[in-house]
């Protein structure tokens, strides 16, 4: 189903965090064979600096045949990034067209995470599969969707912000002004609160250790380095946080129907510490189990690079209209 | 974006539900020119007589330049019904293949919100539009999805099963095994929940004087017809119900970004009652409503008739790899 695609080029990617704009280059077998690195700026007036980042980062990684960038936000179908929480004064970004009139050349705009479903369904875990979801598990939730062998991106652009979805109605509240987001769980700030959570009374002195004695500094990594030693309480935080994302999962499985799940983000640095209770739950949640192969479920292969690597790719895999 | 669809020949679409089959014929404009109902065959032992049921119905219509059936339940890509919990002794009904054999030509099988999807798509509240959901309110939740100008099935053909979604995980057991599914709160028997929480104590008088004075005998039929006569207590769970509804919506619309959302099932027979509370609370719930027009919500035009009508318009819309 993946027809149509032109080979490889010499092809640029650049993915913005919030720190760092990672930005690559690809040979024509999809290899990376240059990388660079710089601070994203910021601050209220950040945005013409940010401009001229991306501008010189293209320009050292090589003559570009195709730019693709990817941005964390919600960009629109003709490269605007509209809003971005991660980015300070950043929003209504022209970030397409305004690259396209500094470089002289057509430039591919995405979400960081439909860039990474891209990386992953191109050259990755869920390579020659149509039907894809990426989910980002980094500070919140992002993703991406591939569907029937097509890059889905909703009416605005705004398709694959699975962060969102409301899990539970009494549920913490979440920045986005509602109470339960999957993200307010199973996010590194998730697993950060569920922890805390388990450390009042006492409890979970490993981490508390880790995190320097006080439990309201307990982050992700706290868990994650406890955990790593083998500390059963920490562990018991880990399966409950893989419950929470497997709930999630399998959620947009019942809509969806993937063949594979790619998990991206910064929790994938423990990824072995992860997905076995990660798998473990979507297959206890999974709806009619009995009657469907369980969608595998895998880290990104790309690890930190498939925002950047997806991104170079963009330009071969969506259709010309979309083109910033 | 619907190119390549050939016009409309004479077409026979069949919707088979818990009780009865309804077939209509569409001419070349989409019009039913013909329309026939049976009782759906009943026990352990149905399976050849529905088959039989079907054949009549499809001959009965006319003569058959092409034939769709929609079917409750989870549908293989290659046509077979394998677990359908509102037909007595139906599991891994072949219903594609079968069919084909007896009336000497394809057959195209989906899933009924699958079919009431196309036919809103392609003919009714959706058309033009290249991103559709579709939910079904009835006894329990199902629906349908378009993205990207094409029906979206998923690996297994089990995509669009929206129903299961959890969206409380402290919520009612679901006869699924799981706790606080949607359709626990968004359907019929949802609706019917709520009131029976909320007559406790004796409230909600006027909905369980509809009931026959026992609130363990309250349906949404009943919440329906207080709410007719303008009864306060009933409009505050109507209200309650909406928010479920509008909850759900919600979570798929993060997910997916339609440009229209509609709504068929058996509740669409109370649309102008239940449409006011599910927008106002979905505009209230939806993610960074100042940033997107907010998608439409409709209830189905082609009513109780979507499931055979999109049934009927199956074959023109599908690739030919999935013809039963």
């Amino acid at each position: 189903m993946n027809d149509g695609r032109p080979p490889f080029g010499r092809r640029i990617g650049i993915d913005v965090g919030g720190t760092k704009a990672l930005g690559v280059a690809l040979d024509e077998d999809g290899r990376i064979v240059a990388e660079r690195r710089r601070p994203t700026p910021r601050g209220a007036d950040s945005l013409p600096a940010l401009v001229d980042v991306l501008v010189e980062l293209a320009i050292e990684l090589g003559e570009v045949d195709s730019l693709g960038i990817g941005v964390p936000g919600l960009v629109t179908r003709d490269g605007v990034l509209r809003a971005a929480p991660n980015l300070d004064g950043v929003a209504d970004f022209e970030v397409g067209p305004l690259l396209a009139e500094r470089l002289g050349h057509p430039v591919s705009v995405d979400n960081d995470g439909t860039c990474a479903a891209v990386a992953e369904w191109q050259l990755g875990a869920a390579k020659g599969e149509d039907d894809v979801l990426l989910v980002t598990l980094g500070t919140g939730i992002g993703g991406g969707l591939i569907a029937s062998g097509s890059v889905q991106r909703g009416l605005n652009g705004f398709a694959g912000e699975f962060g969102h979805m409301v899990v539970d109605p009494n549920g913490p509240r979440c920045p986005c002004g509602r109470r339960g987001c999957w993200e307010r769980y199973a996010s590194g700030s998730g697993l950060a609160m569920l922890a805390r959570e388990a450390a009042t009374g006492h409890r979970l002195h490993a981490v508390v250790d880790h995190a320097g004695g006080d439990p309201q500094n307990v982050r992700g990594e706290h868990v994650m380095a406890a955990a790593m030693d083998g500390d059963d309480e920490a562990l018991e935080v880990i399966d409950e946080f893989g419950r929470w994302v497997a709930l999630g999962l399998s959620n947009l499985t019942n809509a969806l129907d993937p063949a594979v799940i790619v998990l991206g983000g910064g929790l994938a640095a423990g990824a072995e510490l992860y997905l076995g209770p990660i798998v473990r739950w979507f297959r206890e949640l999974l709806y009619q189990p009995h009657l469907r192969p369980v969608p595998r479920v895998e880290f990104a292969e790309w690890g930190p690079r498939a925002g950047a690597v997806g991104a170079a790719l963009l330009p071969s895999v969506r259709d010309a209209s979309t083109a910033g």
